[in-house]
């Protein structure tokens, strides 16, 4: 049946995190997606653990379904092979630092004469525009600039970093958005056309409704830890080997849980009698449901609550997650095979389409494996030319 | 010039968060998003502050753009009504727990029996299949499940939920992205198909390379903080009046931090003169750190770093992102005229475009401000038609 994008050739520049997170959504969907790495080097995360047999698992995760080849862009031939491929390719992505691209004589500017239906991404920390256009971009700085480091954590630390890189996955998450976006288009215009995405701005926009908090209701969001900021019990609760969530913001809900832990009076209970006044009293109401959670494991009080129609859920370790029978069954783990990492677990994708399913093929490029194969079809290089460019450190 | 999606019409069923944010990245790019609610009360958002003038700006920033009609499910008449206009459409949305749609006879199986063309996108806490499908979906619950709350937070406090919705926000953006590749796909096989969501697998993937940090490496990932696992000095420092982020994870950027220090001395320091004895004495550095920064203020500090090329930021709280230049710059807020509220500053797109950018449109509908107008243009309802359905609660 083939993928979605089948047909659709991805020229990849980017390293490291968020660029690759957005290509490999077009990986996934079957785009023909050309890693583009630096001679000798590569992607740094060759060099991020864990290892197997050498072999990183960052890297191969974040650049399965990809070919890889290598092209040193400090020899000027190596540029002129990267334009011939632009003339036969529908995407390029890239997440240098703003400038670099154009001071290598392939920006956007240059790309579009070439080829003007080529979609040119560059996601990057601050955007291609604006006053800090220039500044070195990390996830942290987009956390923290962003504003979601001061709206995560307790009202006694200091503002906390999300435990994962959220500022380089929504913004390859934008990316990849904005790249279907742009090619959809160009099946109506034929053109191509930029698209800038910055972890800045979409990490401001994850902050969602706390932005209107502000600008409508004159509040500055704080840090609430794990608790809802206006309903309770709504917050994770200890129980004996554990922690379970529990999820009730109304009536019904909460007299069905008194009635599980067998104390329908609390109900009547003046401090527990409205969901505003238990949030009033929520410290109380806590130790109360885990006074009660201290006879129960995780997983009896969860099945005991979900049996009652009570939200609950455990808390997940990564091991936990990655061991659960649901996420097993909506593949979200799949095995691949890597020439030296050999069989190996990686996460699969949310995108769960009926007729054009994504599919976590082949496996992530060792450095310039597909050197000869992508110079050959698209370029034809006959194998005595790739020679002499691997010899002359072009490639 | 109009947007990417002139022309494409979506039945928005959605409600609060997840569905109405994967529905708003298709409206700023131009389609006809016409959100479908019930008669009187509508979505629950309305009731979420903050409010002006009565009108919930929860749910105006996440419904700007789309046009507003009322449909009482419960009734056959407003189940035919739904029909005879997903024949005129091309994507419908929802978010519903799963089954619901089925009940009401207007699920997938029914709905591309009447137009082959449709894509229906189901976005839902645990997906369409798997053991925990029927399970109720809330943030919080899909936060938990999914593995991020256990390696968001500090060591020693509990699991830490992110401290906004990043749950509903990655299912809404997979959402939005899946329905985009089906569309792409629709170009050329003609044909609808189903996208399932979970938000559970969204989160997951979120986890990003945590997860191969376990299935590779056999670590079981845990909470660090603002830190960096690997490298210091790489987290959030304490200054005069706040906050500010150093990313330093190279011998040439920690020898310019230590000149502006005025301590070049502590490069030669056997505790902080590798990337790795760093991390390994990171608490003793972050005080000699702390010590320094004492006597700045955060702008003054993030300024004088930022000039020697050391990456640094503040930490923003929302009024402060909101109120900084860069981004007012790339129009990461916007003014929109809203009947009731009136202007109201809203976040804007971080998809920016080229030739085809994002139009954070309009306004918000109030309930069933459209039922006349998308009556009468889709289906040629004339208004003593449209007044009789009102009478009878069927809109």
């Amino acid at each position: 049946m083939g993928g979605v994008l089948q047909g659709i050739r991805v020229l990849d520049l980017t390293r490291v995190l968020a660029g690759p997170f957005c290509t490999l959504q077009l990986a996934d969907m079957g785009a023909e997606v050309i890693k583009i790495e630096r001679p000798q080097f590569g992607d740094d995360t060759h060099f991020f653990g864990p290892f197997k047999n050498g072999a990183s698992g960052y890297f191969i995760m974040l650049n399965r379904g990809k070919k890889g080849i290598t092209l040193d862009f400090k020899k000027p031939q190596a540029v002129e092979i990267f334009k011939e491929m632009v003339k036969q390719a529908d995407v390029v992505v890239e997440n240098f630092k703003p400038g670099v691209m154009d001071k290598l004589g392939i920006g956007y500017a240059e790309l579009k004469k070439i080829n003007p239906r080529i979609i040119y991404a560059a996601i990057s920390g601050f955007g291609q525009y604006g006053p800090y256009w220039e500044r070195p971009g990390y996830d942290i700085l987009a956390q923290a600039m962003g504003g979601l480091m001061s709206i995560t954590g307790f009202p006694d630390n200091p503002p906390t970093r999300v435990g994962s890189s959220v500022g380089d996955l929504s913004a390859g998450m934008y990316g990849a958005l904005a790249i279907m976006m742009a090619l959809f288009s160009r099946e109506r215009t034929g053109k191509g056309q930029l698209v800038d995405v910055a972890l800045m701005d979409s990490i401001f926009s994850f902050c969602e409704t706390n932005v209107v908090r502000y600008t409508m209701g004159g509040v500055t969001p704080g840090r609430v830890g794990s608790r809802h900021p206006l309903s309770a019990p709504f917050d994770i609760y200890q129980a004996k080997d554990g922690y379970v969530v529990i999820a009730v913001a109304n009536e019904s809900l909460m007299a069905k849980l008194f009635n599980l832990m067998d104390r329908p009076e609390l109900h009547k209970d003046p401090r527990f009698e409205t969901d505003a006044k238990r949030s009033e009293h929520d410290q109380e109401l806590k130790a109360v449901i885990e006074a009660w959670l201290a006879d129960y494991t995780v997983e009896q009080a969860v099945a005991a609550m979900l049996a009652q129609g009570v939200p609950s859920s455990p808390v997940f370790t990564i091991p936990q997650v990655c061991n659960d029978p649901h996420l097993a069954a909506r593949e979200m783990l799949v095995e691949i095979e890597h020439p030296v990492a050999g069989k190996v677990l990686i996460p699969g994708n949310p995108m769960k389409l009926s007729e054009t399913p994504a599919a976590v093929s082949g496996t992530a490029p060792t450095l310039g494996q597909h050197n000869r194969e992508v110079l050959a079809s698209l370029l034809g290089y006959d194998a005595d030319r790739v020679t002499k460019l691997e010899r002359n450190g072009i490639i």
